[in-house]
């Protein structure tokens, strides 16, 4: 049974981050830590009750292609409507359109536990919402008016649609037309792997689609936004005909089986109607916004689904009894055996240091939205920029490593489909490619993050880290082991950023030959920082009250620092030294 | 397609491990570079040509349960005929049974093949290979003329029965009873997760099976081994009635859907009948006769499955075309994208190294059985002893590593289960787990094959790499890179091992803590040593002949120089500082 971590959700909320301060911005004023504690109670009960008994079950059954339509598996309409009814879907929204505004920080918090209890249903919503973002920045005042209430309040959803086959990782290629029709456009064209691209949990889909008008530049810049309804809306906003748009087929894929993997087919004759957002060929800069929040959002299911897999693993392993671990009773179970801890405590270090790093990235948004100083305010959304990348391709990889642990630690049994272990594994491994692959996220770290302010908000965060760390006290050996760590992995990373800024001075591919390696440096160093200064809070705390949380707290940061952290030592020495082992290597020869 | 990698697997033969003096041992003077090569081109066109086109087919149909028996996919009853008219069971059997006798490092080179075209397949002949080989050192003679003859000619197959639904890991809480009956005994019990248990691809199955003889004391003291049939053998060897035992389900897996996984009822009146091999209460020392050729051969599934994933993976990027790769022209396709190289350079040379790993300690047990010298003899079974634990965790988790890598390079593609990419994450989990999970390996080699001789087998090895690295001598910048990085690795291993030894001596747990980064460590740095001798190969003979062969030889030994080795550091400095993380943390808290 999946029990959403609300104490450590709050440990890094009110504890690590601290964000009341949010507060005292006028927008955020009735935020507090009550209402922060009221809302995850609320969303973890939902979770637990709602999503997480339908996620064996929808992945058995997976989702349906019939002439009719897509059908999702038993139980996810009505779940969505529960979704809907108990107004999730305007969690964060912006209150003009009838959004329930609260924190991106705790938005984000809350994301974690629909991941983590059903990934195929936590896509709907998060698909939605980047259409809204979209919709919200660059639609005109009448297309916000007559989309984003019924989009905001989940009675319809969304979705985004830029994959072609030739087109994948590389939005250059796309081939779907928009002829303009007066005022509207004429969309004729194929796009493959759109998520939640049909089903039949909402009256209306919105799908937000990347198509060429005709005659414009080739390449990237030739590229537009256009909203194309399933169902076309009247003037007053009430469902019309049908739009000229179907799907054709659904994926038969690895994982998430309940999550509709779509192939949507538009305009057979007259075309499917779309309407233009923004100005034309300016689509791709429109789509970025909602990727950037969409990133982070994948990042979060990295740990999200592997907090999942780790309750799973935790529990069978306070059960089953197999052999007499060392240092422990006969009949002890498995979690006394050395090993098994070590994988216990390698899953349950590392989410709770992805954890802290995406909700911190989440509180740089919150600031870079709402502080009244402009320089703080910069500040911020560079530092955010920064992170997001590293958030979602550090995230997803170190999840996949630890969902397959969770499979381990269940010996042969994790292999069985009815265990449910191997699940996670399956649902995880596209968390790497979707949203743009790690790579991608490394390229943009290395291109636009890093190379091209010369490493300068990569710098100002390594110093803060620095002093941060260096101002750390704590009563005894077990402080002194994790400050000493995390300090010298700040100090590995710094390294490794000169010696990238000046691969990428000389030419980006010797910098891009290193780069996943780099974006994974940046996040193993980052939850040091942060599990460093957990560590402090646990120490100061765990004399005075809830000793075995504190307990468990400083037990986790230590292993983080001794067990983890040290993977910095080789990631360093790889971006030091390897990229001419790629780049000087023929490809045709490989 | 498949391509069987001859040319790799000749050059480690031929070349690094230089096995032609095989040719000196009276048992083995057939052998030749020439023979090998022979075998090594049939049975790589059998695996390309019977087994590969039954992968995917047979993943998708996988083997099914019925009242009558397992019925395996469609094409693989006739697959596995023809496997037993070209001989191939027979390839490496004694020659009193049957057998075509060839030394074991080239039946490990060509079980590459069948794990690599069909992983599900490849299970039963490994399977009938360890019953043959528990047969023939424990069983009587008589049981040996009636049974090894038709299973060495693959006639009839074998499986190994151990686990019980409370005894996985851990045998001494088997149940299963053996009523003894005259000369012979009547089974009773369950086991379960039994490979290759029941199928309609041979007319008899001769099943391995622990049980406890009543009475016999508790613990793995008490555990005898039977052969059971799945038909009685009458004297002459004919067949004759059905035993009492029946396949009451099988599994549904995450993946090696082909290779049915049986739930094994012995006993449901009468018994099953069964026939002590050996002295009673000696089942375990048995069991681990046939395991430990299985370790080796699992260790094999890890690089041989991966290989696949990396040709399927090369053959998608050097086609696909997405963007334009930085220091390529346009239209250039992925495979020129440095990350992509790198990921690939990541497959091949993991493999490489793998593989040569593999190879070395199959030609130990070669020695081990051939070699005239007693002290020479027991020199190379003491170097396989300390080895095989290697080979099979570390190649079965980098192996997992290396097939998820081969899904990223595919991007959204490889999520979809028509590409093929998926089923070898999928097969691969299991690698990792069954004849022993990563940390009885771990255990394995820090209890008896390290901490038994406190560390001598050890030490000699450390000492022989250093020796032959320091002799590498090399033309170029590369020779250098690559030889002091794998003598600094050696050196890094040779301070964890006393480390380890220190830890070991205080008492296991602390040694067991790290147990699994240690045994990754030694897999890294060995096959760092092999890889740079391998190095020193290629860059004497570029200048002669093959030179495209050579140069990428040495371009992937340098990548495993620079990206793969630094993971040496992290490891070592994990185990020689990480046990008190796991150690002084409370499981309870975890």
């Amino acid at each position: 049974m999946y029990r959403a971590p609300i104490r450590e959700l709050r440990f890094v909320l009110d504890e690590l981050l601290a964000v009341g301060f949010l507060s005292s911005y006028a927008e955020l004023s009735e935020y507090s830590s009550e209402v922060s504690e009221s809302i995850l109670g609320e969303a973890g009960r939902f979770a637990e009750e709602v999503l997480e008994p339908l996620n064996q079950s929808g992945d058995r059954e997976g989702a349906r292609w019939t002439p009719e339509g897509v059908v999702t598996p038993k139980g996810f309409p009505a779940a969505y409507q529960a979704f809907v009814a108990a107004g999730w879907p305007q969690l964060g929204a912006d209150p003009a359109y009838g959004g329930q505004r609260v924190p991106q920080v705790l938005s984000t918090a809350v994301r974690e536990l629909w991941g983590a209890a059903n990934l195929s249903f936590k896509l709907c919503p998060m698909l939605t919402q980047g259409a809204i973002e979209a919709l919200k920045l660059c639609g005109s005042a009448e297309q916000k008016e007559r989309f984003l209430p019924k989009m905001v309040s989940g009675q319809w959803t969304g979705t985004m649609d830029l994959t072609e086959p030739q087109a994948g990782s590389d939005l250059a290629q796309i081939r779907t037309r928009a002829v303009p029709d007066g005022n509207q456009y004429r969309l004729f064209g194929q796009k493959i792997f759109i998520t939640w691209g049909d089903h039949d949990c909402a009256e209306n889909i919105i799908h937000m689609v990347l198509a060429r008008v005709e005659g414009a530049p080739a390449g990237v810049k030739g590229v537009s936004l256009f909203i194309v309804p399933k169902i076309l809306v009247n003037a007053d906003g009430s469902l019309g005909a049908p739009n000229e748009l179907r799907c054709v087929s659904i994926e038969h894929k690895l994982g998430i089986h309940a999550s509709p993997t779509c192939m949507l087919a538009f305009g057979g004759s007259q075309g499917a109607l779309g309407y233009l957002i923004g100005s034309a060929n300016r689509g791709l800069e429109y789509m970025f916004i909602m990727m950037n929040a969409a990133r982070l959002s994948v990042g979060v299911e990295g740990y999200a689904v592997a907090e999942r897999a780790f309750q799973r693993a935790l529990d069978w392993a306070r059960n089953r009894v197999q052999g007499k671990p060392a240092a422990a009773p006969i009949g002890a179970p498995i979690v006394y055996h050395p090993d098994v801890k070590r994988m216990l405590l390698t899953m349950k270090s590392g989410i709770a240091a992805m954890r802290a790093l995406a909700l911190y990235a989440s509180l740089q948004l919150d600031i870079a939205e709402h502080e009244p100083d402009a320089q703080r305010r910069q500040h911020a959304q560079t530092r955010a920029d920064l992170l997001i990348p590293i958030v979602k391709g550090w995230c997803t990889e170190f999840g996949n490593e630890l969902g397959a642990i969770g499979v381990q630690i269940h010996g042969g049994m994790g292999f069985i489909e009815e265990t449910g272990a191997a699940q996670y594994v399956r649902d995880l491994r596209i968390t790497t490619i979707y949203e743009g692959t790690t790579g991608i996220q490394a390229n943009d770290l290395i291109g636009r993050k890093i190379g091209r302010d010369r490493g300068a908000a990569m710098a100002t965060l390594l110093v803060q880290m620095r002093a941060e760390l260096d101002q750390l006290e704590g009563s005894d050996a077990v402080m002194r082991v994790v400050k000493h760590a995390s300090i010298e992995a700040v100090e590995r990373l710094r390294e490794a950023t000169d010696s990238l800024l000046e691969a990428f001075a000389a030419g980006q591919e010797r910098a891009l030959a290193v780069g996943v390696p780099y974006l994974n440096l940046c996040g193993f160093v980052l939850g040091g920082w942060l599990m460093a200064k957990s560590a402090a809070i646990a120490d100061l705390k765990r004399a005075a009250s809830e000793r075995e949380f504190y307990a468990a707290k400083l037990a986790s940061t230590r292993f983080y620092a001794q067990q983890i952290l040290p993977r910095a030592l080789a990631l360093a020495r790889i971006v030091q030294s390897g990229a001419g082992s790629v780049t000087d290597s023929d490809a045709a020869l490989i």
